[in-house]
């Protein structure tokens, strides 16, 4: 070929990729096939129990340099199949109750691919037209669910231009900045010749209002993206004061008011007081009402961290557990959580429809004054149509499927912690109040021996403890049928000790007794193993005096 | 059926959602088969020259309330096919040249669904497993596109777990928020007794730094993000001091220097220094060595916005255009843009790839310290496997095939930009540099008065020109047969007077000399309706004494 042909073959070459659609028996069109027909299967067959370690995995993905020549559609498709399909995490495995991932429901599949093929842009009308209205639509929804205004609220305010009644993230970390930074522009907006933070920033408002710092508080239990958060707003990260939690990992109302004082005599304000319904690790919900009380008190900002918990309140017989979260001025929610919509979707709800204008923003090109383009009033810029799934999931589902979701996961839950507290080896750390508990392998000799022991005892011992657990969770996580995740938490059981344990999230439908059983049952398998029989040794070593007094 | 009954209906009713595939006849298997085969062919019967106003559309959208009862499926998708799709906007069209959206390869749309279908969450290793290393890969790709550094850098850095060359983002504005926040954060890392602003916060850091106040420095063609960057980090939108340009919407070195004087006088540090490769306006790009001089001169972090022109850098025939943006500290680039990836996909790539320590976190759960966990070092938590689709459009595509896109959106950038300086009634703006371009309609006639007008009827026939072409890109854009952006500009051409323009984007490579001859010509048909020509005739009384005169 001379160069012009092959200039000319190239060209073609890539017209093609853009025209030609995949050939339903290419390598490619088999994959999507086998997947749109039975993802559990496929899965299963391609994913689970492939153990293989990172460093080996690594190897397929090292080299740096972008190839030169094109490659062929089925070509890649091999190495998807193999090297990455098979080396991924079967999240939607029922036995894969450690993370907040679950199964997804077969619709969301052929509706996604539409979503992907539609290629909208929500950031403005002008290339996303109805999908403008669905999302807002979406987030009316959402705020219906959370505040239940009247029936002359929506209409009003639901597609007004230049407001919304809260903002589609791609996540809940980018909610909770949302949140917390409309919160913030709200707290220290133009008075007198002060033309507002958003305007001025964080330097001039301080001096302006002659306060030393600003702050956020919230349970020792938040979740890690306030810390995030924080530090991006400006307020640094001592300013977020970790208060103290009761025995059931609830904000102590009591320690909540004491570390405001501290605050109030340091001169450092408050820009919100965070609730949390569901937290990360424990899946508990702060007093929400209580809350709502003290930050009317105190005239803050009340956000509630709803991520994980939100859906609860499509159920008649728990809703009441987020009882207060009416109260909040903004609400976080994830529809990659208990929405069960794929991966990237979070929202932030604002009580007052005029809240985010507090961050609102134009741009000559799009954004314009008066436009209905929901950019105005997001931190990101250009964002697919995902609203679009959750829009499905809420029609088709129906408000009465997510209350048997969320039933069955918090029934689920309590039968898990049946289970733990009747097996005598097993220690429940903390009760599931939603669908989240945690727990640790701790034999019935040993639980015995600590009750009895000294304080020093105990302490080495759980220092071993954690120890087992890390372990078993390791080896669980690497024999790949199972998988539960692990974090520390302070016990109040154990003086306030930090300890190492199992945690569980209860979501996926699909997961059966007899599942949940065969995770303990695993677990007390891999604690034979020669390594953390040493440990349960050393363990015992501890207790030795005892033993012998046992014996006498 | 009983209460009872009732309830296991339900149950089983769920199950099956999770369970049961989509039969291939169902509705939306029928969409979704038909989407499969024949994107283009499906979008353009159901969506193009749809003519519906939004309030009309937004009829379908106004219900808060969340159905109580399921949906079929089936039902829901004839909503979605009638509703949803036909309203949507077709971004993918080859006459669809006014936002940064095109066509994507058809290979996206199977990827993009096993993508879905793995539901991987990449903030962590034990939820993505083999993404991680992908996600790691592609940043280096990446890292080397732009910054080439020797074979010994990329084996030592691309995996090294608490390090990250790189985040990947939701989008562009994800992307600069995180660089200015890790600039932020360098800039007033700890020293002595102060903690670092991560830690103490701005307002601490101001006063133990002494200074005023923290600036961004950018030309006053700086993308939106900026303004929401420096809203949202606590500096305040004041202190975005946005640069004047030159003819050629490039920063004005001379006044980037006198405003950093400005700043030095009153006290007030910069943060970064920001050069544009490809503004979203125009598509210009700064002096990129000259500032790269000027930011080391000054001590200052330079951020070099790629969003739109950084894969410019696969053409070996144009990648001199960026000359200089190896020396930025760091780069963002959009996926979701020139790499062809569906939206939502974004990066930022850092030179030191110690760089994103200044926004190191960790959590309990995940996150932990020596883990791999690509979330530790991102503004978002839990993520989708995005990464997946320009790793394979990077593989599939290669850099050759990206090259010949490149070369042929700036190719067919200076053919339209020939073909409305030929055209007797339109006015180029700005000339292209990469591949966009902005043009307005002006007829002969009274380009020629304007050039002999006097500067107060030039200004009154600008104020009806931008009326004009406001309305002709309206007409357009709701007949549905093409589109074309927007925006406004100073013009140095008039004075620096503030034009409103047409603006045109190049990167589908479906889009025919044609397309774009019938993109004039319909602007040509347009401007006959009566509204324009009541219009143009008050521009002509404008000149009326100029024509008498040239009667005479």
């Amino acid at each position: 070929m001379t160069k012009k042909e092959m200039a000319q073959a190239n060209l073609e070459n890539l017209y093609r990729i853009f025209t030609v659609p995949e050939a339903p028996d290419s390598t490619l069109g088999q994959i999507d096939h086998a997947i749109t027909d039975n993802v559990t299967g496929f899965l299963q067959e391609h994913v689970v129990a492939l153990q293989r370690e990172m460093e080996e995995i690594e190897k397929d993905f090292t080299n740096p340099c972008i190839p030169e020549e094109p490659t062929f559609v089925s070509e890649y498709t091999e190495f998807v199949k193999d090297k990455l399909v098979a080396q991924s995490v079967h999240t939607a495995a029922p036995s894969f109750v450690g993370h907040m991932t679950s199964a997804l429901p077969y619709f969301m599949l052929p509706l996604s691919r539409i979503m992907i093929a539609l290629n909208q842009n929500v950031v403005k009308v002008e290339t996303s037209k109805a999908f403008t209205p669905m999302e807002r639509q979406v987030l009316a929804m959402l705020h219906r669910l959370i505040y239940n205004f009247d029936d002359n609220f929506y209409p009003e305010w639901i597609h007004k231009s230049q407001y919304a009644l809260g903002a589609f993230c791609s996540g809940g970390t980018i909610a909770n900045i949302t949140a917390l930074w409309a919160a913030r522009n709200r707290l220290l907006g133009p008075s007198g010749d002060f033309k507002g933070i958003a305007q001025e920033g964080l330097f001039r408002a301080m001096q302006h209002l002659q306060c030393n710092g600003l702050a956020v508080l919230v349970s020792r239990r938040g979740h890690y993206s306030l810390g995030k958060a924080i530090d991006v707003l400006g307020l640094g990260r001592e300013n977020l004061i970790a208060v103290d939690t009761d025995e059931n990992n609830r904000i102590d109302m009591k320690q909540l008011r004491y570390q405001y004082a501290l605050l109030k005599e340091k001169g450092i304000r408050p820009i919100a007081l965070v609730g949390i319904a569901g937290t990360t690790e424990t899946g508990n919900v702060d007093p929400l009402n209580e809350m709502a009380d003290f930050a009317s008190e105190i005239g803050c900002h009340f956000h509630v961290d709803a991520a994980w918990g939100g859906p609860t309140l499509f159920s008649e017989k728990y809703r009441h557990l987020l009882s207060g979260i009416e109260r909040a001025d903004s609400v976080t929610i994830d529809a990659h959580k208990q929405l069960y919509v794929p991966m990237g979707a979070g929202m932030v709800l604002f009580k007052d429809p005029t809240a985010l204008s507090a961050i609102e923003h134009h741009a000559a090109y799009i954004l314009r004054h008066g436009s209905k383009d929901l950019g105005s009033h997001t931190l990101e810029g250009s964002r697919p149509g995902k609203s679009m799934l959750v829009h499905a999931g809420l029609s088709i589902i129906g408000r009465k499927g997510y209350e048997l979701l969320i039933d069955m996961g918090i029934e689920k839950a309590k039968m898990f912690a049946e289970k733990v507290n009747q097996h005598p080896d097993f220690e429940l750390i903390s009760e599931p109040e939603l669908n989240i508990l945690t727990y640790r392998y701790n034999p019935s000799w040993l639980q015995l021996a600590m009750s009895q022991g000294s304080a020093e005892q105990v302490s080495k011992a759980n220092q071993l403890l954690d120890q087992v657990t890390r372990l078993v969770q390791k080896h669980q996580r690497e024999a790949g049928k199972s998988f539960v995740s692990r974090t520390s938490l302070r016990a109040k059981a154990y003086c306030d000790e930090t300890l190492t344990v199992f945690r569980v999230v209860l979501a996926n439908p699909l997961t059966t007794d007899e599942i949940l059983s065969a995770v303990l049952e695993e677990q007390c398998a891999i604690v034979q193993g020669k390594e953390i029989q040493q440990l349960l040794q050393d363990v015992k070593n501890i207790f030795s005096d005892f033993e012998q007094r046992q014996a006498c």
